[in-house]
Order: structure tokens, then C-alpha cells, then sequence
């Protein structure tokens, strides 16, 4: 059982504001990649709101323990999964202050993962604590950044650049999310978030833009429910696993790890 | 210059989750409490992800201090505001453990608000440290908690309530918010992130519907261009004006304070 040892290449997704869809990016990211081969795993950093049970594992399954040491649970897609959405009571706050939120993290991120190759963690809004312990104790191999298109979203998606940046965590590039919603009357597409405007930014700040994903109803609903789109073959779907090749293209030019 | 050791009522508008509109919401309250006579203001306690400075006052002001104590800033929108968006450079990354973070939440909470009669705190997502330092130290006298209709929305609502009703701070009610949203080629309303479900939460959680805020893009202009439509008279103006008017009812009823 020495698998878990073995240094496997990790991916921070992030955002600076919440609520632009991170969560929802990094599983329907770890779905195509699972189906493009990877063995891949999902840290729910979103300590206070951990989103990636609801999205990935509806089953509600508990992770079981050995000597200690946390074992990662496998949802019906093929992708590991650790949060802390599966110890916590729905309902119930998750009143913790920084040091314990470090020691759930580090709980996560050295449980056994078994033969998983990467690991995704979805980081909770803002710089604080868990991005600050994640960033110094487990150094991401590179960086998934997500914003809508509205101005207020891109101004917290460039703070959370510039933590990267200084910590010397590689971004490998920049998700629109929330752009062009497609009226279920008319079929014409309409942008109440704007639109266009983290691609701009990408260019402004000399980052790779990875792509954009629509608003959709499809994608909430899937989320709500625990289907994530990935694992189909609609557009939306298409639109993740288009972003999903990126970041393998990434992994690969970047090299061999583990 | 005492007016500043005033107690005054402290009203928190919390999410759980980011993203949902609580920043706008807690402006445009603001606004229409201001219009309705109150002497507000707001300390933007989203440390990570300030947002305060965008909606209510683009004229980029920077606060005064006089003997350490920092001076509260006056909008145009007879609003005052604290907000570190004052204090550190767009596009910096806040990198802050808890403990700073409660600092700046107190010198914010002690500064020289003049003669402002109620106190609206915009707290960041989740149920970690400025939530906690918030309560335990500065006791909210209510809280407004703003969902949009997504269950993954929904369950952080949950949370945050589960949190202020441990800290037996009241629950003023519950708004949900980017409910229908109007489609600008056909006029008909549809729903990307559903409708009803914060409502129907409120009735099972025995707590207070206070409204619903439209998805809308003059929503989101208005925010980015720090112009809140609160200030103005549209419908998306009045379903704001609507809640402050309950907030206000709340208050009243509450007795005097101060």
C-alpha cells in the first residue's frame, strides 16, 4: 500500500469570488479526464461549503478510515473523491477556524488515494487559510482559474492570479464560466453576465485562455443532481471536456511526475 | 465626538455560498434604507474578495485615520463604508490567515461611523473565521441570508442559518435571489438557476421569506458601474426597496436600540 506515496501531479482550481462555478468545473474537469484515461481524484477544499458530494456523489457514501489515514471514496464516474461534505451533517455550520480547516485539508490530501495519477482540488473562495496551507504544504503542480464574465468576478479571479503568481504555482490558464444563456422560449442567447470579459483579461494578464462554458440549465440541473455533464456527450459537455484536453496537454508538455 | 461608542444595531448579510448576490443585495439595502432615512453603513467584510468599493463607490476614496481609528468613507448614495477594496491595490492577492483577518474586521467595526444609526456587515462566504469573530465579538442583532434557487446554493444557506441560530443571533429572513430572469430578445422569464427553492427553504427551515431579487442584467451594470438600482425607481429598484422595507418593519418591531 505504498501507491499513496507516490508524488502525483496536483491541479488547484480556484476562483478569488464564489459562486462562478468552480466547483462545478472541477468535477465535470476530473470526469473528462477520467474518461480521457487518467486515474484522477477530487480534493473538496471548499471546507465551509463543500459542493462536490452533491456533484459527484449523490449516494451519499462515508469515507472509511485506516490507522488513521482516511481512504478516498469512488463515485459511479470513475473519479476518487474526499470532502468534507461526507463527515458533516447536512445543515450543520462548519464552524472552524484556520488551523483546523488546515488539518482537514492535510487530512485529505495525505489520505490513501490508491493508484490515482492526479489530483484536482477545489479550493474555497478567497486567499485565506486553506489556499495559503495548500499553497505552502502541498504546492500545486499548476492552476485552473474561474471567473464569470462580470467585472466583480474578474477583480477576485486577478487577486487570486496573483497569489498563484507569487507562489510560484504555474497557471495554466483561465475558465469563462456564466457566459451566453440560451432563452428556453426564443433559442436566442442573451449574456446576463456579460460576456467575453475573462477572456480579455486572460489576454491582458498574458494568460492562456482555456475556454468557455454557457450558462445553462442543463448544467444546474446536472449539478443539483449529481450527473455531471461531462460524462455525456451534449455541447456542454463538449465544452468541458475541450478545456479538460487543455489541461492534459498541459500535464504533458510539462512532463513526467510520480 | 463620541457618537462613534454608540451602540448601534448591527445587521449580517450572509450566504453560506459565494457568489449568490450577497455584496449587491447588502449595497442595494444599503441605498434603500438610506432613501428610507436611515443613517447607514457598511463594513465590507469580505475580506478576500472586497466588493463594497465597486458597487457603492467608484470614485476610488481612500479612508482616513485620526489617532489609529480609522474613519468610515461617505458614498454618494448617503451610505458610509469601510472595506479593505479600500485598503490594498486591485489585482493584489489579500493572502491573510484568520487572525489578520479579524484585525481588520475590528479596526472596520471601530472606526468612526459619525452618527450612523445601523451598521449592515456584507460577510465573505462560508462559516469560518471573520463569521465567527463577527459574532463572538461584535454580536449581530439580525441576519439576512440570500440564496439563489439552486439546491447547491440552498445547502450553504442551510449552513450559515445553522450558524447564526447557534449564536442565537435572529434570523431577520431569508431572500432568494437571480430568480427569472427576462429573456431581451423575447420578453418571456425563464429560470437558468431555478425559482421558488429559497422560498420553499424559508417555509421548511420555519424562518421568513423576505423577497426575491430578479436575475437581471441591469442588475449586473448597475454593479460593476457602482450604481445601484436601488438609488433609482425601476422594478428591479423596488424588489430591493421591498426587502429593506420588511428589514426596516423587523427593526421597529425590535424596539429601540441605541
Amino acid at each position: 500500500m505504498m501507491a499513496d506515496k507516490v508524488k502525483r501531479p496536483i491541479i488547484a482550481v480556484g476562483s478569488g469570488k464564489g459562486g462562478v462555478g468552480k466547483s462545478t468545473l472541477t468535477a465535470n474537469l476530473a470526469v473528462s479526464l477520467a474518461r480521457a484515461g487518467y486515474k484522477v481524484g477530487v480534493v473538496d477544499a471548499d471546507i465551509y461549503g463543500p459542493s462536490q458530494p452533491t456533484l459527484l456523489d449523490p449516494s451519499g457514501q462515508k469515507p472509511k478510515a485506516r490507522d488513521k489515514q482516511l481512504i478516498a471514496v469512488d463515485s459511479e464516474f470513475g473519479v476518487k473523491l474526499l470532502s468534507t461534505g461526507h463527515m458533516i451533517e447536512p445543515g450543520k455550520a462548519i464552524a472552524w477556524r484556520g488551523p483546523m480547516t488546515g488539518g482537514a485539508l492535510t487530512q485529505m490530501m495525505e489520505a490513501d488515494w490508491g493508484d490515482t495519477e492526479l489530483l484536482l482540488i477545489d479550493l474555497p473562495p478567497g486567499t485565506g487559510d486553506i489556499q495559503l496551507t495548500m499553497i505552502q504544504k502541498f504546492k500545486p503542480d499548476g492552476a485552473v482559474v474561474v471567473s464569470t464574465p462580470q467585472d466583480l468576478s474578474l477583480i477576485d479571479a486577478a487577486r487570486a492570479m496573483d497569489l498563484f503568481r507569487q507562489a510560484h504555482v504555474p497557471i495554466i490558464g483561465l475558465v469563462e464560466n456564466m457566459a451566453g444563456y440560451m432563452c428556453p422560449h426564443c433559442g436566442e442567447i442573451s449574456d446576463p453576465f456579460g460576456t467575453g470579459g475573462a477572456q480579455a483579461a486572460a489576454g491582458q494578464l498574458e494568460e492562456t485562455f482555456l475556454g468557455r462554458i454557457p450558462l445553462a440549465m442543463e448544467i444546474r440541473v446536472s449539478s443539483d443532481t449529481g450527473q455531471p455533464l461531462a460524462a455525456g456527450d451534449t455541447p456542454q459537455g463538449q465544452a468541458f471536456a475541450g478545456i479538460a484536453r487543455k489541461v492534459s496537454d498541459w500535464l504533458k508538455a510539462k512532463g513526467s511526475h510520480g
